[in-house]
């Protein structure tokens, strides 16, 4: 049974594995509330999951710790269960799909875990690793629908509440819902006047589903930038804990995740993953009317790779006006480039890139030139395009 | 005069007004070391430079609070001012070249400072700003050669001193020197045993060649993207500190702090500017021979702005294999592009983009064919290139 002692007991047993994350104030964010980042990107591992892996393992008997334990995951909790068990002196063996990226199962080898990679996708890395369980008698750590995972991930909730007073809000998100079942469950044993916001993303509503239909439902596929928090199906203890403890859920857009993680970086210099920045979008895109309130956003994890960061921040880019591509319709006749050259440059515009296309012009000689620009914002990228188009030229 | 006194004081005066940044362990970016970083990346501002200002600014007498304060700056020297100022409720004017970037002067006016641009360059700005001085008998806040700002840059030291025991040595970024003059004089007065390194960039390597020649020298230019330290002379008071009591200077290279901001990214989750990974690149390229030994690399700001960002990503992404580039020669006959893409997508390599070229092919009708990927490692580029050799492809 989950209960308040176990969380507080978690964060003794706890103390000296994972780091205690102080609050820091983020300004410029979310500009209308006093908005706090508890930065779970920076713990060990690179996010909150250790917490929970840690103490599950910590609680295990020394006959199953002589025998080791077994999770299945590509990702956070994959690295937890290593770490956890690297620092109580025990065997992990994590199974994961041999479609999983190398830089992950690198990772987590390099926590000290060995790795089983089984052919086929996450729920054929989920069925290999319950039989190597019955096997081999490993105890199988669930990555978030067991109590004593939930009350290691608590432990956020007492460093919160013991690091800020009259805190109005905390928002979490959720993906299984572990971390918001230990949060939310602790704040409302401790300060039930705190509300308790859960985060999911369009591409993967589970627990939103789940908590509106009044029942555990199962999405046939889940879609996202938030990869941390794309489950297709609560637990059957966070979805009661969550019906019972959390005050509400809100859905935010991939590309509000992109413009938090965005922000994080600008404002805060601070690399979130996508999950993690579910929690930072929903108070920036207001989801809960938090204006003027003291709010907590946990930072759930920081594990994005370089490629997908690329990325994000080229969309970011482009959605804010900062990177734009025009394309122009030529007449093909020499000196064109050098006009347009001109006129872009005049502007403040700095090409980073030209390429000339043939297409359906309105003339045989015609072609198209699409420039790729690093712009100001919108107006400066205006103030171009018209300057292009009073000198002549035909803006696609 | 400064002293350690002064030092102290300026730690007292700056509480509720500064961050006190926690050291962070980081594993993994240079393995051979036991390294922490000091996260002035994380202060407010995002950078230490308001410490120095807001020290200088406290100090002032209440005639010359009334007046108000001058600064000449694009960077985080003027974001300090401004906000030192605010918070001692006095005015601030920051000289601005009307070429700096508008996202900046942005930020110096977020922080409550007004802003003078001024036709021209840096030195131009710097001129106008003196002359202001004069005329309007506003006080001159000096970036780094000044006693006052010198005492505030080193209460840096006495965070770390007070953190850490037994620590060897202590890195720190070199611009003007008012950074490294502080920490150096606080460390060597409290604890002389504790080495401090400097380090400047390949581009801008004023104080090292000044402390090299044995008088201040001035270079005719500098370039490198770490801006914040590209400084073309060092102060006098400065000079004499390094002179005195930094142990030694090294060089890295602008791609050395590249790596070292994308190491940042990928093992800290944290974003620093390239001036403030210099004191990392220093440690990961092993400039001091400091293998084994306990090091704190101070991080001294995160102001870098997302494009340049964007571009230091792609830049490792390639120099690390995880992006590669291929110029393939092609015959023009249907079906090439299909193998070509098969071939690609068979050895797992991700195609992003695709360009035909003209070109002064063996044949005629040859052509270019430029396919950009995403790829693992270089062993995974190799990989993907031979089993397009093995089909008879002819890579440039």
């Amino acid at each position: 049974m989950l209960s308040l002692d176990k969380v507080f007991n978690a964060q003794t047993v706890l103390k000296g594995i994972v780091r205690e994350t102080g609050l820091v104030r983020a300004y410029g964010i979310a500009p209308e509330c006093e908005l706090y980042l508890k930065p779970e990107n920076l713990q060990i591992t690179g996010s909150f999951k250790v917490r929970g892996s840690a103490y599950k393992i910590a609680m295990l008997s020394d006959e199953e710790k002589a025998k080791g334990v077994i999770a299945c995951s590509a990702g956070n909790h994959a690295q937890g269960v290593a770490l956890a068990a690297s620092k109580n002196g025990i065997k992990s063996l994590i199974c994961l799909p041999d479609t999983a990226p190398i830089s992950k199962v690198e990772a987590t080898k390099g926590y000290g875990a060995d790795v089983c990679l089984v052919e086929g996708c996450y729920d054929d890395a989920y069925k290999k690793a319950l039989e190597l369980k019955e096997s081999e008698g490993y105890t199988f750590v669930h990555p978030f629908d067991d109590e004593n995972v939930i009350a290691g991930q608590g432990t956020i909730a007492l460093e919160v509440l013991n690091d800020l007073d009259n805190i109005d809000a905390i928002v979490v998100p959720i993906g299984g819902g572990g971390l918001i079942s230990g949060i939310a469950y602790a704040v409302k044993k401790i300060k039930p006047s705190v509300k308790v916001y859960g985060v999911q993303v369009a591409g993967a509503p589970s627990m939103y589903n789940s908590i509106n239909a009044g029942k555990i439902e199962c999405l046939p596929s889940v879609h996202t930038i938030a990869d941390g928090i794309a489950v297709k199906q609560p637990g059957e203890n966070t979805f009661n804990l969550v019906k019972k403890y959390v005050d509400d859920i809100a859905i935010v857009s991939d590309d509000e995740v992109a413009s938090a993680i965005l922000a994080l970086i600008e404002k805060q210099k601070m690399i979130a993953e996508g999950a993690g920045a579910t929690s930072v979008a929903a108070v920036m895109f207001d989801k809960f009317g938090l204006k003027g309130k003291r709010v907590v956003s946990i930072v759930s994890g920081g594990n994005i790779d370089v490629t997908s960061l690329s990325r994000v921040i080229d969309r970011g880019l482009l959605n804010s006006g900062r990177s734009s591509s025009l394309l122009i319709e030529l007449i093909d006749k020499p000196g064109q480039l050098k006009d347009i050259s001109r006129i872009i440059a005049d502007c403040g515009g700095n090409v980073t890139g030209v390429h000339y296309e043939k297409g359906n012009t309105e003339s045989i000689n015609g072609c198209y030139l699409r420039i790729e620009m690093e712009t100001r914002d919108y107006n400066h990228v205006k103030l171009i395009v018209e300057s292009l188009r009073k000198e002549g030229f035909k803006i696609v």
